[in-house]
Parts: C-alpha cells; sequence; structure tokens
C-alpha cells in the first residue's frame, strides 16, 4: 500500500469515501447534507495537506493534516481520517495515522489533537490510544447521533 | 449599557478593541500579526452574529456568537469576548457573557462550548466559572505564550 499526496484526479475516489461518511453523520461533525463540491472543498482545503492510501491503483483511505490552531496554537497539528467502507478492517486507518504522525513530526508539529471523537466510536477510539493518543477532555452531549440522539465527544491529545 | 448587534460604521471602534488583543497574543490563537480586514472579517464573519457594547457612544466592548460544530455538533454555541483596554475592571466582559448566554438560549443552543481558554488567563477562567462554565478538558502545552512559553489551554462548557 502505498501513501501519497492526494492530486488532481482523485477527487471522485475521494467523494466515495467521504459520501457514506457524511451521509451516516455519525462520526464526523459535517453538514450530512454537504454536496460533493462543498466536501472536497472541506477535505482539500488549503489550510490542509491531504494524502490518499492506494493498493492496486485503487484509493482505500484518506487523510488531511493541518495546523489545528493559528497563533500561539500552530505548533499542534490536526487531522481527519477516512477509509473506504470496502476496505474496513485491513488496518488502513492505523497505516494513515502511523503515517500522519510521522508526517506532523516533519512538519515541525510538536503535538496532535483530536477535537471532536464521538464517544460511540469506539473502533477509533481505541486505535487512536493505541496510538499513543490520551483523552484530555469529555464534551458532555455535544454529539447529537442519527441514532443514540445526544452522546459525548472526546478531546484526544499526544505529544509527537 | 447598551448591548446591540454590530453594525456598518463600528469598523474602527472594533478594530481599536481587536488590534491589541492580537497584537498581545496571549489570550486569543489568532496570528500576532493579522491585519485589519482579515481580522474584521474574522470578528464580523457570516458564520456569527457580532454585538458591542455601547456607552455614551462608546463601544467598549464586543462579542460573537456562532454554532461551534456543523452537523451534529450545531446545538453547542461557541462565543468570544473583547473589551476595549480603557475600560476593563467594568463589568462589561461579564454583562457580554450573560448577553450571549441569553442570545443563545433564544436561537435554541442547547449548550455552550470555549475551546480554547488560556490557562494563564485567569480572571476570565474566574469569570466565566461564575457564569456556570465548568473545565470539562485541559490541552497540555496547546498554547504557546509570548511570556511564559507552552501553557495549558482549558476547555470551558456548559449547558443552558
Amino acid at each position: 500500500m502505498l501513501i501519497r499526496r492526494a492530486a488532481p484526479g482523485d477527487e471522485a475516489a475521494l467523494w466515495a469515501i467521504l459520501a457514506p461518511v457524511i451521509r451516516a453523520g455519525d462520526t464526523y461533525v459535517l453538514p450530512r447534507d454537504m454536496g460533493e463540491i462543498e466536501a472536497l472543498t472541506y477535505w482539500l482545503g488549503q489550510d490542509r495537506e491531504t494524502f490518499v492510501a492506494e493498493a492496486d491503483g485503487r484509493i482505500l483511505g484518506t487523510y488531511y493534516l493541518r495546523a489545528n490552531q493559528p497563533g500561539g496554537g500552530a505548533h499542534v497539528a490536526n487531522a481527519g481520517y477516512m477509509t473506504a467502507p470496502e476496505a474496513r478492517g485491513r488496518g488502513i486507518a492505523s497505516a494513515l495515522c502511523a503515517h500522519s504522525l510521522d508526517r506532523a513530526r516533519e512538519r515541525g508539529f510538536t503535538a496532535m489533537q483530536f477535537n471532536f471523537v464521538v464517544a460511540t466510536n469506539t473502533g477509533a477510539i481505541r486505535l487512536w490510544k493505541r496510538h499513543g493518543f490520551e483523552e484530555v477532555g469529555r464534551l458532555p452531549g455535544a454529539f447529537i447521533h442519527p441514532t443514540e440522539g445526544p452522546t459525548d465527544a472526546l478531546v484526544l491529545f499526544r505529544t509527537l
């Protein structure tokens, strides 16, 4: 599996990954009716680097990396990850996370923060903790889960 | 003191309040070299309502109110407050905070969150706690304070 920067021509494959995650609306705080252009503009935004994981010419996952805050908070990175539905359970999110931590160090970030990890997303939370993240905050009922209703969101953090 | 929506014509007075806070760079994670247009575009952004506190025709403080997240997080408000340097210690931040909590309720928000309160900003923290906010997270060393160096930032939260 190759992890490389996203490039022109990847848009359709990226949207095929983003769309089901956004429509499900149970893990990301993005508008559930977000359109393709709006979603790609967000995921490929000028304030971030976007990477894709590719195997046999197919894009199986993606992440973005950016500064979490400007000014006095610009040394802390933020990242978001998504895996193609048909490629789950193959360690892609883990490979993307490891890659993002290396890339963040390379860019001089000294920590990484996830601002809003939905507490019901237990597989992801276990995975981030295996990659060294710790829970540093819990936002009570900050997420309205489409089936579970008001749900806590966690703030995860690790130094690099 | 009147608290009203910011309006065309308030820009110079707003910049006079924003500039020293941004330049000091010890409380907000905004670029310390941010220019006037960029700062006003941020503070008066289309995603937020901006209010000013006025007394004897002078603007003494300002705040913005917005949804902290889109999608499943859009029921939680976020706000930012600034007081004119010459008007500090007169209860203006407290009046703005009370007004913002009322306005957030009126708009249907059910909670409010401050994402990044620099731990050395103890006066503000005491004030937000008097207004019902609790510390729900602590981001270790997430802020590079211009004189104190790496400093924790707090996440404050309250239901409405």
